[in-house]
């Protein structure tokens, strides 16, 4: 599968198939979603920003591992809330374009807690 | 643009311009990933599983803000340490569906953490 | 222990003795905080809140750890700002009674974000 | 109020006065204080470690913010669950130190992803 739609899919299969479907209320997924987003963190919290940028074989593994929860959690509650994901990525973009205009936001981190 | 490859393009050019890439290491990344989540469970903190999957439209448009900001995320972590998003919810999904057997799975949420 | 600053105390010697202070960076405490959330959650996804009030002796001991973890945390990092917990949460109590008068709150949840 | 116990009563009088106990379950709880650890990343996200530990008046009062924000939420979450904070307290660090002896973890954050 190399496309959201298709994991959509796979995963509205998965979850049928195991009657998983009572737990994905988009309330439960959020908290599913965030609870990777913290393993994510785990990963990174003890090394330098340098350090994060080299991982080892084995690092990048567990890395790799919570990327694809998070991702898959993400296409699940999109799906879930009929929200096209693409879309609202577009959207977002047009929106932080204009909220960090390039000449006011070069270089500084302090304009900006949004990408 | 309607592809994770054309979001990683634009992504790129977007920190580019604003001089952002020196913020943008992995650990960096993976908090604000994880701020993102965290304000996607703020959406949902106060309302019944039921009220989750009943959102006005207000409360929509604020959980897509949320989805598209982690989506943007995840794919600028994942360009910076060079994985292939679909090739790991690739790999996932067949470790998930080892690990969660359809015969001793159904129906148990109890037995997984992960999806 | 049964004070936050024993427990502060507590903390700085056991950091001190794993020569993990040079870990120890707001920055990094915030993550390692946030991570222990992240398993918090884990806890309660695939509870319904009924369930969430009556856990079982297992399930409440997996609580207590992560309750424990964030605790230990929140000390840790306040300490290393010199931050004084409890003239915090006195300050923060104030301010959400202002912000949440008792005639425009009650029984209302989409009024607050905050307690 | 400088005792973990007077803030859990002041904690409860706030919620009955509001009528918001129906909206506290331990589930919900845990989504609220993981949306706190959420913001108060994003107050590090974008700094260095060295950065963090220099914070200015603004950023600072920003930190102090979410970290009562979380106190407050931990303490009501244990009392949601009758959960003495510092006996958990205790019994963790007591954990930890035999999981962590001195001579083999000094130094070493790898070996550890709890404190």
């Amino acid at each position: 599968m190399n496309s959201i739609d298709e994991l959509k899919i796979a995963m509205r299969s998965f979850a049928e198939a195991r009657d998983w479907d009572q737990f994905h209320s988009p309330k439960n997924l959020s908290m599913a979603l965030a609870g990777e987003a913290g393993e994510l963190l785990e990963c990174f919290q003890w090394l330098t920003e340098e350090q994060s940028s080299k991982l080892s074989e084995k690092q990048l593994l567990a890395v790799a591992d919570e990327i694809a929860d998070i991702q898959l959690y993400l296409i699940r509650l999109a799906d879930k809330l009929e929200l096209d994901i693409f879309a609202e990525c577009n959207r977002k973009i047009a929106v932080n374009a204009e909220k960090y205009p390039i000449d006011k936001s070069k270089g500084k981190s302090d304009k900006y807690t949004d990408i």
